[in-house]
């Protein structure tokens, strides 16, 4: 099988930097499969990147390598690991861009790859061309990373803080965050389809009050198709998470929300178990 | 020769959505070459789409398979097609995206594959990863599009109601519309160049009426380098229209032109026939 | 090996004009692996676009093949030109593209292809689909360039009227300018790391001067971590120029400057030498 590298990174496809990383890839791997999963996240915002990682690795195939490179702590002493996990490997700073990939349960191996930047430390400020995209493309034509670096426990890698839902009892709700808005104006919340898709099912009456707002009513529904003009939405998202959509407009735009704002959905009927 | 999908969508770069799809089908087709037709679309926009599609095919080799998703009706009954038109396939919602594709004469064949997206209708809003790829990957794998799925009448696939340019007499001349303003500021016109590039010979002097807006003189040229300073020219343009532009400069920001808009050409001299 | 094309436009992502130079270039040579190096050039910018071609070439391998079409003059006589250097080809319009490539010491050939834009060169409006695509296709094939058109002497290139620091003994320091403002805010001086990274050693204190604002103390640092909250340093930068960075913050937004924008840089303790 042709080598599939995988690239993140905070670069923006403007400057000439994400086709530098190409260029080092290819001059060693020039079979490599490139695929961009997205340089235009905002500069340095590591839990959106964790997501895009996560939501995004059970549909690329085993053998695939995911380089990551989302790193405000370039030139620090901030470890490189390289993580395997149902056959694919995962390479990035030790910052908590893995965090989500990490989640329980954790079976697969890591390994600190650190030595590879040192006497770049210091001078170099693109590690993401001189330090990852050469490991990328040693791991690409399958030299075991065990032999880049030593092995290392899967729980010491940084973990973000995530924000976790908050299920309350007085009012009887959840408390949830928002961790996306895409280019439609759908707001992913932090509520995964498991377990929240069975335990808000679609026949609830659901009530959803932003932290700044008034309550408004949102429709428990399984596609876009179900909702009339104007109706806010929540359904079971393409990402592994509950979204609050509209039918052909954005939600974003209709409630004002954006990454990081926090929202209560309640339910008038039952308490959210 | 090496599997080519070229992909068009509205899902943009930021996003993970384009990158997942690459996924599904390099887990199917590792060897594919993938193309970027255009990502940036405004979302749910069909004309345009259309228009890319129908101005970029001649340029793709044959077997080239195209896999178009704008697509506002996902989730709703609206069919899957492959249309195959001079040994390319054109994999698309049956919306309208193919309605330039499949302007006459058309010698060729197309086949419903709705069927693949049965069960994943309901629950799913990411067609484009979950139906769209494998089916590319499936046809770029030289599967016969008739085992896909059952053949159907080209004529029974969705047109778009697509401007058509007018010829008036009084007062002589034709209105046309604005398809697209690219990058450059090139207004893209509805006027194919066969027939128009010919009934609107160089040595014509053109008025343009923009229907909000004072009239003022269009060139008729061959090059944008036989436009001086300031100088509005009317030009055939690579896509495959009569395009208003002007020298290093933006026409829709000296006109205030865009999509969607019409405008009125007249010929002092003689009735455009 | 794979033949790989590097692609430098200031076609943009949004049109489908990028897609169509794929889609020629993959018609005669399927095989090609195909990089971006930027589309989002400001239209018609030339200093920027030969800066990127000049700060990326060393980061791919030998054979590989660059097309590079910023080319305000299409449609004029401007020649195409094919530049050897190090065993990669450099295609572009002779308009300056290739003036920072062909900075002494130059070894190299040239030749002059524009016979093959001739016919084309009236009536079509797009030389980076129809002329340079194909002509990429060609060289990849390992077609000599010398079947393609005459040797001409590198020496007749255009160069670009590229700015040069200037030092100066009253005041004592440097006078430089702003080639480009990455995603970042980093600012990328005309100060090539050899001599300046040397003449300016890190522990020289300076002070900086833009032509319009106030004087501020500068910071030489060999990497962004050196910086604390709000300090603004001259480190070695990944492009081959010194640039005016910050710690996770943007130079460019602290100091106001942008591309063009000329400063000064002096040295309380000695003169610049």
């Amino acid at each position: 099988m042709r080598p599939l590298i995988v690239l993140l990174t905070d670069f923006g496809l403007s400057d000439p930097y994400v086709a530098q990383m190409k260029g080092a890839i290819l001059s060693r791997c020039p079979e490599a499969s490139l695929v961009d999963l997205s340089h235009e996240l905002p500069a340095f915002e590591l839990p959106r990147a964790a997501l895009f990682l996560e939501a995004s690795r059970s549909h690329f195939p085993r053998g695939t390598v995911f380089a990551a490179v989302v790193d405000p702590g370039v030139g620090t002493t901030r470890r490189i690991v390289a993580l395997e996990k149902n056959g694919q490997i995962f390479l990035a700073p030790d910052n908590g861009l893995l965090g989500l990939v990490l989640a329980a349960p954790l079976k697969g191996h890591a390994w600190d790859l650190s030595a590879h930047s040192r006497g770049q430390a210091v001078s170099s400020t693109f590690h993401g061309r001189d330090v990852f995209a050469p490991l990328a493309a040693r791991i690409a034509l399958a030299e075991p990373p065990a032999d880049l670096g030593p092995e290392v426990e899967p729980e010491s890698l940084v973990r973000l803080d995530w924000a976790q839902p908050k299920v309350t009892n007085k009012p009887a709700g959840v408390e949830a965050s928002i961790l996306h808005v895409d280019r439609f104006g759908n707001c992913l919340t932090n509520l995964p389809l498991v377990p929240w898709d069975h335990r808000l099912p679609p026949e609830t009456a659901l009530t959803m009050t932003p932290s700044l707002g008034a309550s408004r009513p949102v429709l428990r529904v399984k596609a876009y198709a179900q909702l009339g003009k104007g109706q806010l939405g929540l359904l079971p998202g393409s990402q592994g998470y509950l979204e609050l959509s509209m039918n052909q407009a954005s939600a974003a735009c209709e409630t004002g929300l954006a990454p990081g704002d926090t929202l209560f959905l309640s339910n008038n009927e039952a308490t959210i178990r």
